[in-house]
């Protein structure tokens, strides 16, 4: 019994999204707790020319809104990147959850050869369904959540492995 | 045609640490560039209470070791944690890469249903081959591999998102 595409990606995608969600609830609380304003975290950087804390949940939800709907050949929603407090982030993670509620395992059907193209400026990217979430939709979404991790534990907030990996 | 769990695993395994022992490389040119011993890259960490990069190279590689040979259901090779230099830590994914060239797509047959149980101090889980794969596996190799990133990153090695994703 081979694993279906929905099975390695949508219960993956949401689940980390989820555990996201999770980990800026931590965020939050570690702000309360030590009397600092939560947008300190969601400036906060592990590099100068690296992404801020708000921009890796986006660029995660953007991974599994856009992964999902091209998976199931139907036009990714479009979410405008306008957040900037934590409540503003958990409603971005929470609209993705409930868009990757909508897709089902009939959708995914046949989605592993696909043809998935991906435009950047000046290039393209193209992909069978199998290796656009191989190659790129998972390795970029736990990139991104690790990095949001890394950003939350370098500034001192009480988080370990468990809350990433989740239940 | 479903995804198979070779597909899903071995050379996703094998890519990852392809990528990080080229990051390591670019870790090596960049402490002779700015002349520093490798070794301050060595011990980095993002916070005091964090694995530092060594560690986190090692954590991966036994992921992927540990991961194909459980999959494969047969004895995990056992690879002691004694790296001290980034020449070192190149041995431990060339060593870690011949294992996984080891592995065939016959031996992968089934174990979706594998019963995989891990064993810690004091409690002990048990997955579905699948689940292992899915659950723990990736997510914990991702999460070292981008954390290693995240070190070097963070201490200026000039590295990008696409040494990360690889050709």
């Amino acid at each position: 019994m081979p694993l279906t595409l929905f099975q390695t990606s949508i219960p993956i995608f949401t689940k980390y999204m989820h555990n996201l969600s999770a980990l800026l609830e931590k965020a939050e609380a570690d702000a309360k707790t030590r009397n600092y304003p939560p947008e300190a975290l969601i400036e906060a950087r592990l590099a100068p020319d690296m992404h801020k804390l708000s921009r890796q949940v986006q660029i995660a939800s953007d991974m599994v809104k856009n992964g999902a709907a091209r998976l199931a050949g139907i036009e990714p929603p479009s979410f405008p990147d306008t957040e900037t407090t934590l409540e503003d982030l958990q409603a971005r993670i929470a609209k993705t959850i409930a868009f990757l509620e909508t897709i089902t395992e009939g959708q995914l059907e046949g989605a592993e050869t696909r043809e998935i193209v991906l435009k950047f400026p000046g290039r393209q990217m193209s992909f069978s369904g199998a290796a656009y979430l191989l190659d790129f939709v998972l390795p970029n979404l736990f990139f991104h959540v690790t990095t949001a991790y890394n950003i939350l534990r370098h500034n001192g907030v009480a988080i370990g492995k468990r809350d990433f990996i989740g239940a």
